[in-house]
């Protein structure tokens, strides 16, 4: 079964962008790149919910509108966008998902593929950890409180024990935290 | 000048205490035992508001009711609660503080004594926090989502940077970091 991972970058108080969704507090180091490039090559399947699609899509050129010749070096990447809200996206490798998404994410688990990054805020997160599809969870701490913002975690209604699989200190006082969750 | 601690043992999304002030999920170790016994002995003042107090006061008997004969081996410690509500508290070592939190605190920190403890919940801890009257963040961070409870952090109204001073993984997956805080 394919493995959901979720978190990223967090300041101290939980939230995974300030207010107005900024992230000029982030810090980049060659151990963050280390980091995101090994757990990269294991994943083929990005999931996010129509907010942090309208921030990917705005960040990012249609594939069509890139520099003629350009290639990227990245494996294929299916990035699954979960609204009721769009009716149609018209980019290559992006799919549109309305139905529920306990039920289609339950699917693509069982799926042949590689590992599934869940991404964004925590608006999606909340039903697929409290339906306990979520296999890990990867946090990289930073030294901040922000007060407010986009939180990673939303109240999922019940209490999710967790297994702290490895802690350790980066660069820039961040603490990289990762758990795993045990099925329900 | 004395040096304010505020933190506690939380849960990775953010609690103090679970639901109706749930603690069932705390983890004691020997570890924790070290931590704290290190702590407290340089520790001569705790701070907590009104609804800290009220939790605290149920779990401890007056001293009068206490058996006659037992002494204590901590060190004189002055408790202040703060509240605008109570009109007067009748117990040996605790005063009642119905002044502004943030005078009072800058007044107490120029006095002569040890370190002072914050505690409880972020009510109060919010308003000192953002007058940069904190010093030092201390988390005991717990492998476990409650979901919802009391937040240890509130919002300061602006960003709060941090300096990580340890971080350090202790019995039970629990991380220890500990955070320095400079004055504003």
């Amino acid at each position: 079964m394919r493995t959901i991972t979720y978190g990223g970058a967090v300041s101290l108080d939980g939230f995974l962008a300030g207010a107005e969704g900024a992230i000029d507090w982030l810090h980049f180091s060659p151990d963050v790149q280390q980091v995101m490039g090994d757990y990269w090559k294991h994943v083929d399947a990005i999931l996010m919910g129509r907010k942090t699609w309208e921030v990917a899509a705005a960040q990012s050129p249609p594939a069509k509108q890139r520099p003629t010749g350009a290639r990227s070096k990245r494996p294929p990447m299916t990035t699954y966008v979960f609204s009721r809200t769009l009716t149609h996206i018209d980019r290559p490798g992006v799919e549109l998902v309305r139905d529920d998404a306990v039920g289609f994410v339950t699917a693509l688990k069982q799926q042949a593929g590689k590992g599934i990054c869940l991404m964004g805020g925590g608006a999606l997160a909340q039903p697929l950890i409290a339906a306990g599809l979520v296999d890990e969870i990867g946090l990289n701490i930073h030294p901040i409180l922000l007060g407010s913002g986009i939180p990673v975690f939303r109240d999922p209604g019940r209490r999710v024990p967790l297994r702290l699989v490895e802690s350790r200190t980066i660069d820039g006082g961040c603490i990289l935290a990762q758990y795993a969750l045990d099925p329900r």
